[in-house]
């Protein structure tokens, strides 16, 4: 089969090397060099051509290098073609690590201790156990989930939030709008994973800061457009939130002179908390493929009325 | 039985009330409060007073409130008392949250990303995955065993080197110091979580650094004396370290004007990593005084030829 691939070309030289290897009847064509766009089936894209339907009249699927697919306007897709996010180990295994980096550094007070090494001061604060703070994730897909399992297993007292029920092993789980204010209340450290929607964009913002617990203290690890800065940089300096890790922005790059990159209370990273990884995601791409091959339904397939 | 104790009083006062309520028979007196010195058996101290067998002439154990015993002076001490060290479930639980933050940031890159901020730069770095990443602990008692567990968790390429052979689930270990050499060359984040002893003082120096892969990162949660500061500046500035992150220090608190208060490439704190919980302790404590009276050997005893 054929597929096409629109997104870092060096990536891609590395995919087409391991499908030759492991994959053979795989031909994966770098965009721009299409040899033949009438042959292809489906499109590995962070973005598409303008009229993705025109460049490829016979694609069965499109597919997201990234574990989102909001960069996609899906109004510009037609209706029934299947839109795929990249679900692989390797970007899992990056959230696990920087959420639990985030929120052990928070539950230890690291940023105030950090200002403190800035400030030539020696001064140690009460310590609590990880069982004393309370994590609560908004959004509990694959990310939320695993990240969940690593914090219980570090023994903090954990909660999840999402739009539908779950159920997951040793965490407190909460659902919808009705029960939203009930999470915020309990959330000593809030760590947003939700993607990006109509619903999720301006989320985080005064009105949400208000309900968590005075003092507590936020990870953003979902989209740059769910959250206020102006909003947060309030809360902050009110004290209603303590310290946050920031990992996304709107835009980014975050502009030069943003009060985020000098503020003491504020840990921000260039959007690295996760990344595809080469190897793991082009097994994770086979996988799919060979499923879509059976025809047996791929596994992200977003859902274009909740649009994630 | 009546026991002594000679640290924190805030502390103290509240195991006083602890033992009212869980274990009456055991009568805590809070130094200098000491009614009949001579009752007393068991004296738990951060400290002890100078003369501790003329203060206390039954004495049958010194117990520290740290996981440490390095801070009393063995050869003031009768070689018939014994000395016990802490061992509790909240200085373990304290200490492997700090190891998995320090570990987790140096393998993100964290430290470069935090100079970046101050920069005002946005600008992403390859990420490793944890399975790339070799991570070697020195000393491999309860605290080092214990952070070993989680870093294997999540995913880390885990080693360890102690003194005397162990064996350690998902670790290769190394032991004794003909095979230094090689666990120090195989390993890119050093964990150092070795006691204070004759032969650990100033290890961390030049010598050490050479051995370990060149851009190496080092955790140092041991004690403050074992590190030589020119050295891990010098191998910070050449970049045979990258990057270093310093719980513990000579002395303590470290003087204002030493440079590593400003070192881009150094996070300190002021030795928090891990703290006696006030519950948690007073708990073990007593399930060692009820092996003390059953006539069974405590647990954390220390042994006076090796130090610890």
């Amino acid at each position: 089969m054929h597929i096409a691939y629109k997104s870092d070309p060096v990536r891609g030289a590395h995919w087409q090397r391991w499908l030759a290897q492991h994959a053979p009847d795989i031909q994966l064509h770098i965009w721009p060099d299409i040899d033949d766009a009438e042959q292809v089936e489906v499109l590995v894209a962070w973005q598409p051509p303008d009229d993705v339907m025109a460049t490829f009249p016979n694609l069965k699927a499109l597919m997201s290098v990234g574990a989102g697919a909001d960069q996609f306007d899906l109004s510009k897709l037609p209706p029934e073609l299947p839109v795929v996010r990249m679900i692989e180990p390797g970007l899992t295994q990056g959230m696990v690590e920087y959420v639990t980096f985030a929120v052990l550094g928070l539950h230890r007070d690291m940023p105030r201790y950090f200002q403190q090494q800035r400030e030539q001061l020696w001064q140690t604060h009460r310590i609590y156990t990880a069982g004393e703070r309370r994590v609560g994730v908004m959004g509990l897909g694959e990310l939320g989930q695993a990240s969940l399992k690593q914090l219980v297993s570090l023994g903090f007292n954990c909660a999840g939030w999402s739009r539908t029920p779950r159920d997951i092993d040793g965490v407190r789980c909460w659902h919808g709008s009705e029960q939203l204010a009930e999470f915020l209340a309990w959330s000593d450290i809030l760590v947003c994973l939700l993607p990006l929607t109509d619903t999720t964009r301006g989320l985080l913002n005064a009105e949400l800061f208000a309900q968590l617990p005075s003092g507590a203290a936020l990870v953003q690890v979902g989209r740059g457009p769910q959250l206020n800065d102006d909003h947060l940089l309030a809360a902050l300096a009110s004290g209603q939130l303590s310290a946050a890790v920031i990992d996304v922005t709107d835009p980014e790059p975050l502009p030069a002179g943003h009060p985020f990159w000098h503020h003491p209370a504020i840990w921000l990273t260039p959007h690295i908390a996760s990344q595809t990884q080469s190897d793991s995601a082009v097994a994770a791409l086979v996988e799919n493929l060979r499923r879509y091959q059976r025809g047996e339904p791929m596994v992200g397939v977003i859902d274009r009325n909740r649009g994630y």
